[in-house]
């Protein structure tokens, strides 16, 4: 079994590395495009690929609900069912079990819950959620955590955060039996906002050993600073050969932030699900064509940009489709902030390399106007 | 002012042609794939042309409404603001108003309406539809008709035709006034289900004068045979140096009907409506994606076909998709359908340039299994 990352530079806390997976190197820090279902809404596969991507995030808990596992696996694995030749990275579930369905019962075994496909009733437990994952075939996959709803007490945080421990051994006994080593598993550090539930998560986890590890929690009800202080303190206690990711983030200001703070890896539903909200991201923060502004601007959504849309459409056509409610408008405004993400990772990987990221992350936040809204669940399930 | 068509071949009635048009020639028989909004629903223009269009039609009664045709105008005309620079037809917006619109009057000066996008009151006359359609700049453009919602009197057919004839008079004035000769008008013909009043229309609107000649009123209505024998009935009264358009059919088998009876020109929402509805359109008939019997299917939508649905992925994640409602998966369908249409289109020129029209007709009546679904309106405005 090959180590999966290589770290090439540090930059202060910054990092720039590599990640060699079954299915090609990707540079770090990498964002991940979310293909909830098995697709990047709305992008085909060489969409996604031409827009830089190099891995991409499927949600367990969507596939083995719809097609299920057992499909996807009959039909060559996500890779070839989804027409995805690159990286693929898949969570454990767990998240979208704790918010989108009924649970029925959670015990320290698993937890039981309803599809809201169908109905139907499920269980998902450590050993089950890697026997999904290996069936669904990703290059790396994710131990089952227990996920809360903020805010949320000390003492139940504690218990919580203690099962996700437990549950982290027996996902990894489960995956030393399932895989030839060429499928990775990832810990998850939880602990909410406690900065004491978070060292023991941290520490407690790197004991048990994985091929890297991924930080979860954050994206639900912490105030900005206390995420990125938190997020800080982690990662000095997680292994310095190996990969981080902060799940479920963010923001172009967080995956900045994370980076300075030792991130490697982001997902994030952001760039697509506010393309089809008609939000697009710019170097000078996010554009929100539906303005009447926009009305007759024969300007691309950005000036430079290389994506499809910029090169060939003014923003008055992206907004009359948008107004319109016409399927191109998702298609282009998502494939081009997919390209405006990929382009500020490209740019940080090589500021790091130039040993310049301080430099570039105060040009950034020069001119990029940070938006208020909130971002919510870390799946891309919405319509 | 330079001729429009050029007959190349003729087989039977059925006829090989070529339109010249200020955006490049187009190969007739020709099926042209709607843009209702300016966008053919889900697709780029690249993917339109991959598809083999060389001529695509949009709606001057949507356009005119939702961005207007002034902002059109302004930013370069509707081939510059669609990112199309092939051959666009446009219709007079008549049949959207009769059928989509609630009319407040309509006299012989013209008729006003509620626009549906804010409800804001609306005139359009022969010489306010060529104004309209002078400024969205489309190639080929049409007089204005009265169309009427089937069934109807002969009576009530013979008043609404001579308004219509009336109608194509003003709007070939109106025409003549406003353009520089590269804006190509077609006449209708119309007069419903009634033989005789089909042929005085087809007489005296050919008797007025145009580049070429729409038949209308046939996609409502009227049973198939009886659709048909109007066809051939009207094509036989129409110059043979000019080209035939049947408005708004149809079905894979009414092309075929069609162009058997010496149409040249066709256009209709099924491939790209159908295809959103989950239906593919193949040399053995139409493909419901969503039977369970392609759950599993790792073949392509149809063997052999172009199109990157069918070079890329299986029936079974296609299907996944649908049921998913992802929109990768009406826009893959989309371009399927109408790589079939088109594919359909170029077989039956191939076969008239070589003397083989009937014997093509018949294989393709010995293999295509006919639907029997109903085609309704000729836009493609729905969701």
């Amino acid at each position: 079994m090959s180590a999966l990352f290589r770290l090439l530079a540090v930059d202060g806390v910054a990092r720039r590395g590599r990640l060699e997976t079954a299915h090609g190197p990707v540079e770090t820090p990498v964002f991940m495009p979310v293909g909830t279902q098995g697709t990047v809404k709305s992008l085909t596969p060489d969409d996604v690929r031409e827009a830089g991507a190099e891995l991409v995030l499927a949600n367990t808990y969507h596939l083995m609900l719809r097609p299920g596992h057992e499909l996807v696996r009959e039909l060559g694995g996500l890779h070839r069912f989804m027409g995805w030749d690159r990286a693929v990275l898949t969570d454990s579930g767990g998240f979208q079990v704790f918010s989108l369905s009924k649970i029925r019962t959670l015990r320290e075994d698993g937890v039981t819950f309803r599809s809201p496909v169908d109905g139907a009733a499920h269980f998902l437990s450590p050993e089950r959620s890697i026997e999904v994952q290996v069936k669904l075939g990703a290059d790396i996959i994710h131990v089952l955590d227990e996920c809360l709803a903020h805010p949320v007490t000390h003492a139940e945080t504690e218990r919580s955060m203690e099962m996700t421990l437990r549950w982290a051994q027996r996902s990894k006994a489960a995956h030393v039996t399932t895989t030839d080593g060429r499928q990775k598993l990832f810990g998850i550090v939880q602990g909410g906002a406690y900065e004491d539930l978070r060292i023991r998560s941290a520490r407690e986890t790197v004991a048990v050993g994985f091929d890297g590890y991924a930080v979860g929690g954050m994206a639900v009800g912490e105030p900005k600073p206390v995420m990125y202080d938190l997020t800080a303190r982690v990662t000095e206690l997680l292994p310095r050969d190996q990969p981080r990711y902060l799940m479920g983030i963010g923001k172009p200001e967080d995956l900045v932030e994370g980076v300075a703070r030792g991130i490697d890896m982001f997902d994030c539903v952001l760039p697509t699900r506010n393309a089809r909200n008609g939000q697009c991201f710019t170097a000078d923060g996010p554009l929100v064509l539906k303005q009447a502004r926009y009305t007759r601007d024969p300007a691309p959504i950005e000036e430079g940009c290389p994506c499809y849309g910029c090169r060939r459409f003014s923003r008055a056509y992206l907004r009359h489709l948008f107004m319109a409610r016409e399927l191109l408008a998702y298609r282009l405004m998502t494939l081009h902030n997919l390209h405006f993400f990929m382009g500020l990772m490209g740019a940080m990987r090589e500021a790091i390399a130039a040993a310049r990221f301080e430099a570039f992350k105060a040009r950034f936040f020069r001119r990029y106007a940070v938006s208020s809204e909130p971002v919510s669940l870390d799946d891309d399930g919405g319509p």
